[in-house]
């Protein structure tokens, strides 16, 4: 008999980068156990992605867990602020987006931590990128070495000097259009994920908002059409 | 006209230890945002009790925010696991307890992180003690130093050079007798707040689990009774 994969809590939002980061966990060998939030975005179509993402991908759990960040709001993408649209690649590369979630992957990668104790998994992975998202202060290498040191001192494991968390960060480095071929190598359906900031009621991209744009770059950039739904006219 | 006071997001659970902590941020002259999480505990008479301290404190703001620990599990306070009973001060010392919540600390001080951002406050309390609770990692010195580390990393201040998260933990070297004499002397209604880990069903503690016990004997050691109400016969 085989022994068991080792496990791996993996971020999944339901997004292009977090979906790719899905596919090299599952390379890699790792029984995934998904994660996602109900944090009251306003892009909920997020979690039926996520959903379908989980199922392509075989995930052995998927876990939706409800968070409320409405309450201490500050972020367009929570509270009733305005998403910027269509501004040029420099646009978007000056200082931290009101799209910026305050500390957003410090909550999500502390809940992967307790549910990576629970199931006594020392893997988890996030799908953050450095590259298309200078401004965000926590999708930084440095920010991620510093979450790990507090993890190994937060924990269980920590304590009794079992094995360090790693927290894989696979695409950190690459530029977007590297990791839709990553994807695309790995067999990722990037029909089924979604990127839009403001989608339109029936769940399609808007195709102005930052995250469209990036994403639509990306794959002109790879010679690949976008096979995500997006609002008539909203393809370039 | 005096210029405002500045603020600190504080973390309220409405036991002993958060009531006192509270009370100390008062005292160095914060306007105090307090918060506190519904996260599916059994001993959810907690929440009832921090409106209390809350109100009693005079805070600016206190917010109430819902987290879903359950679907993760892993601990007597949110599972279904046996809360232990009647163990003695050597028994409470030995090893990690089934109360601990896996990175319960590393998630609310993540979303204090957040308000803390939204408000434009570098200060956090939290009531965390070392001496009393020595079998949690997360109680430790050294882990609020690499949180603190971590969240300078996290944030639009630390990425802006402006002034470091202080992360506050006064009670952290205190015996619990110490804690509930500098209480005393700040004026805290210890009747307002709520310790038990396994409460009875009109919110009286049970007087047997860990918590209680080392409650019920600091307030011994102080020669004050107990002002909080404890189920028929199980004050000692």
């Amino acid at each position: 008999m085989d022994s068991p994969k080792p496990r791996a809590v993996v971020l999944l939002s339901g997004g292009l980068d977090s979906a790719t980061c899905c596919a090299i966990a599952r390379d890699q060998g790792f029984a995934i156990h998904a994660l996602s939030f109900d944090y009251g975005q306003r892009h909920a179509g997020e979690l039926g992605a996520a959903r379908r993402v989980a199922e392509a991908e075989g995930v052995a759990e998927h876990v939706v867990t409800s968070i409320d960040l409405r309450a201490i709001g500050g972020s367009a993408l929570t509270a009733d602020l305005e998403v910027p649209k269509g501004r040029s690649a420099e646009e978007m590369d000056t200082g931290i987006p009101v799209t910026y979630v305050p500390a957003r992957n410090t909550i999500f990668l502390s809940f992967a931590l307790a549910w990576a104790e629970v199931l006594e998994s020392t893997d988890i992975f996030i799908g953050i990128n450095a590259l298309d998202y200078s401004g965000y202060p926590d999708c930084r290498p440095a920010y991620l070495r510093a979450f790990q040191d507090m993890a190994d001192l937060a924990t269980k494991a920590g304590v009794e000097g079992q094995t360090r968390t790693t927290i894989h960060a696979p695409l950190i480095t690459l530029r977007k259009r590297d990791i839709i071929r990553r994807g695309l190598e790995l067999g990722v359906d990037y029909g089924l994920t979604r990127s839009c900031y403001d989608p339109t009621e029936d769940g399609s991209a808007c195709g102005r908002c930052d995250s469209c744009l990036l994403r639509l770059r990306a794959f002109e950039a790879c010679g690949v059409e976008d096979p995500a739904p997006y609002a008539t006219g909203a393809r370039p």
